[in-house]
């Protein structure tokens, strides 16, 4: 069974191998209309792409994107948009001494079982660079949203240890350091933790926290399509992460009710609102048109230099050296992935709940 | 958007509102003669059932299922099966009350947003009352996965602040205890905590967590569906649910790759194995042969008997006082819907994983 | 795979064996604030049903149906509507001599082959009572084609070599007579036919057409999901039809290009028109504002009394003479099922291409 | 909605506009170890290919295939095939003078009013040229036909008037001559015919017809995902196709139940066969085992050399010549495509019937 697009009415197919030709995405379903330039598509790869800073991998690629169809003087005409970025860094030699072992924490083992056999190149479809496909459609999303009066801010909250003082949280700051933390002093803790983790020839994981605002209440279905819930696929299915969290996530289950439900109050305007958001911006799986909060708990990069026990493909135990181009922390690159992913749910929610009701479709149909 | 159905080769779709003449589900894809009966349904239901214990809601109902197709002489005929749990016990006056205004912690305001209007009888849809098409469905999921050899086990793991003992884990206890809990001590003191609650006219969230054994290795698809990403769709789906983990989880954003990583290892039947499990039996959304293992964070039931401010539909200020049955903890009942949910979520992929290869195909079709 | 859902935003799943205890139908994905009662759907039910005449099947069945889910206080609630039809009429006994003999023109053999058995009381899944689902789903469609101001009317236009006068067109002639032709005289014709078959124990074809008028120009997707191919699977889908029309259909493949174009004029009103309508309604398979035009061609019913020639489901040569209650034209009765499957394209379509424009968007949400 | 993908376990997304950059595919769902090839892709794409012959259209283009992804060693992974066509011989001039007025028998009335605007150039998205998508995914699909041992045959039997001789039937003149007919007489009367239509500055349709043969018995499912069902969605999905037959098709509409019914028999080898193929291959939807037989009926090409009134996009009479490079006849091209979109409706298909049965589950996973 495919597996590889997201997404009902606005709907991402990505494509494509660390070391193959190139990779790519398929948007289908953006609405006509949108301006829409390979600069909108690039700024967001730019954010994901390695070699920027002493904390990132070394692995320099320019990662450009070329729009093959979907658009015409500027404005996306409503077929699909195809992207394309060519894989230009691709040594298929760094890999070859790990063809025929299972590297710890990877899907080598994996995709032999389901498989039969995998593209061992630089991990293949299950390499990070299988990303670039998501950033890029959401990168689209990202402009839908943008025109709809939504914001979404992403950030990394954690790397292992070292949190952000939410008393701190300067939102100027993101952008600021190379580990796009709100709080100038954790990000220097943060990029003193990761050196001391790549001298230790180790890696460390974190927790990457989403914002989105001025959501229209209304968004996302009662039951199996709750908001929350294609919220926590997105996110999940991002390679690495192992917890997903929406609103007071964990802390909710040791919370009494009397502290965990969020009054509800008239405000100065007449509207409904909320006194609190420990709810994280949904109510029985549907936006309440408060902040949407969520946070993606990310696993330390499997690829570590020190040496490890494991197993070849024919069944002998084998000490794995993994040499080549790998980042000690994997989380600043994914804050750009986790703002994609969300922006692509939302994109769809906005889509769908425009059939919400008889009267929308009267009006629509019948002025 | 449609919303009310769930998988994929395997697929439920279900209905029904708490006060309408009954809830229900269609199961479609269910392979031919799968011996099922209405007892192998009801056993599941009445896991979730209410009014079992001092420690859940008092209301009273049978929930009698009713198979209406989809099976002959006992066995599945590979057509949709159509079940049914006829409302009983519905009385709507204890609701009326609650018609106009906006209980904190319920989908009251995102329905009206959404829909324009509710019916409010009870929480209508939003209702835990929903989820008995989720468990008749998935009894149907863990019937297959029984035949294939796999087991799904899924208890409490903490009451607010109370958590089970790890090293007193007793699988047996689980059903010798009104709260489901693996350790006795540990679910004597969650049940002293759940009646202080009710006597503060408070409640309280938990977690509960589910271990699937004897996975075969290959299950899930590489990018969106993942298996981590469709049970985190799967159990976000549920009402309540703020958080999921799997494996490590949150842990594992705070751990180090030398920790984090589960060595390779050859088993003494020549097989390859594990020797750790941080990953909780999944490798790149893939699943590795070991144990599955995921965490529901369940928030306190929204329902609290204490005087609460909120708003009317029409804007003004009211002091909600809730009446009717209500429990100050749903995570024992929800201990059933976390398991069908993720047997539905390894019946999927257990069929989907059939066509992975083409010598499957040529095997099947040349013989 | 599933396969009993059809829709994409407006979604019926449909369920039920012809001797189960009944059949019904979910649908999901209706907007909310739609009047609708049981009256509504009973109206399309009856059109369908057998009993009726001398010239359809003598099975007498109420075929009452109820809904259960979905709707309060007369309106649609946005959330699944479930509707049931109890069997009422089964009687088991009369195809116990069927149960090992595959029926040519049946499906009782490839059920067996598919499935491996079969239940086969009444063709079981595959009977014409599989059709009251997309019957009593399709009225629901219909009363959404109302509200946007939609007209569908069905009507046979040909049974066996009687085909209606286009000259001697007349809508209100349709209701006046038991095979639903728009024209006396070939009603009368076909009713004679019709007695014919009986006499002989044979059975007849023939051919349904709908005409969908008011349609907005821009319906359909512009590659897979053309209008005219989902009409084509909607149809195709329905059982016995085995050819499928659209505009001048098969006529087309013999005409010119000069012939086959519609110019393109300006109406009184300034608007954009066709002079002509070979095309059906449908432009690169999106609508262009003229009258749809569909026709389905449907074989003769298999169930004829004169004994035939077949085998045994343990290969034996069988002489099968079909007893019970059958009619010798199954096309008056599948008028409606056409009707209802060309509603539910369109009330899809009309949903989908809410979302086409980046304007429609705009407007939607910052309104 | 989304609209530009095909199929749900072997799955396609196309893309690409006449005269954009490229047009192409992404083939999801593939089992892993296939064969595959560029020249296999070719060899369907050549089949297509413009420019071939006297009575096919002077725009002459490589389309040369390129596969990005998801092939490694000559075998495919499992994972998406990404496959690409350059535009090469796009000459934007060519189609200004038609940008601002609705061509008769084309979808740019259509385009407008859905989308807005439209990519006027040469069709934009409604072009013959995506086709090549639809080939490029198709030859995957019939490698993998192949290797189960089903055979596709496609070819002309009628071009405007002149039809093939059934009884002169012969499968290896289908590639001598340059319409695709199985009837070499026929094939010189049909391209006389189309120098008779180029000359006359008009164009014709035709049919296609298309034998699919040893497919296994049980394909399909039985109500709406018939397989007769899907076959038709796939066939009415190319653009100009205007009716669509299966089996008997139109006849079985005139036919009596006595005739068109297919007797079952006992083969020599004990296997159930039928004695006549009326249904073409199916009953209740479902493969019989005989060979499925079905029929493209195909409009003529709207472009035409001869003037033709029409309307300009701001409400004017305009009197359209159009230039350029145009077929006089659109069938010879298109039997690669229908051969295609059947192939990969029973790819789908087969992949689906393997989780059919229960007992095809437990035998794959407890050996």
């Amino acid at each position: 069974m495919a597996g590889s697009s997201f997404g009902r009415l606005f709907r991402i197919s990505t494509w494509g191998e660390s070391h193959g030709k190139a990779v790519g995405v398929v948007v289908d379903g953006c609405p006509a209309g949108l301006p829409l330039t390979e600069a909108d598509i690039q700024a967001c790869l730019d954010m994901r792409k390695p070699g920027q800073s002493s904390v990132t991998t070394q692995r320099k690629e320019s990662d450009t994107v070329e729009i093959l169809s979907g658009t015409f003087e500027g404005l996306t005409t409503g077929t699909p948009i195809s992207m394309i970025v060519r894989n230009t860094s691709a040594r298929s030699g760094d890999y070859s001494e790990i063809a025929h072992c299972y590297r710890p924490g990877h899907a080598d083992y994996t995709f032999d079982m389901k498989y039969g056999f995998r593209d061992y190149r630089g991990g293949g479809r299950s390499s990070a660079r299988e990303t670039i496909g998501r950033v890029a459609g959401g990168a689209v999303a990202l402009k839908i949203l943008e025109a709809c009066g939504i914001s979404v801010t992403a950030y990394t909250s954690a790397i292992g240890p070292v949190c952000v003082d939410k008393a701190a949280f300067d939102a100027a700051e993101i952008f600021r350091n190379p580990v796009y933390m709100p709080d100038k002093a954790a990000a220097e803790a943060a990029m003193a933790l990761i050196l001391d983790c790549r001298e230790k020839q180790d890696s460390v994981g974190g927790v990457i926290e989403c914002l989105i605002s001025h959501v229209p209440a209304g968004l996302g279905e009662p039951v199996f399509d709750k908001l929350s819930a294609d919220l926590a696929k997105a996110i999940c299915s991002i390679g690495a992460v192992k917890g997903f969290e929406i609103g007071d996530g964990t802390l909710a289950a040791k919370a009494f009710g009397s502290q965990n439900n969020d009054p509800f109050a008239i405000d100065e305007d007449g509207s409904v609102i909320k006194k609190t958001n420990h709810s994280g911006g949904l109510l029985g799986g549907i936006s309440d048109g408060s902040d949407i909060i969520l946070r993606a708990h990310v696993k330390p990069t499997p690829s570590i230099f020190r040496e490890q026990q494991t197993v070849s493909d024919d069944g002998r135990p084998v000490t794995l050296s993994i040499k080549g181009r790998h980042d000690p922390v994997v989380v600043p690159r994914a804050v750009i992935v986790v703002k994609c992913m969300a922006a692509l749910v939302i994109a769809d929610a906005l889509m769908a709940n425009m059939t919400a009701r008889m009267d929308y479709l009267t009006d629509f149909y019948r002025k």
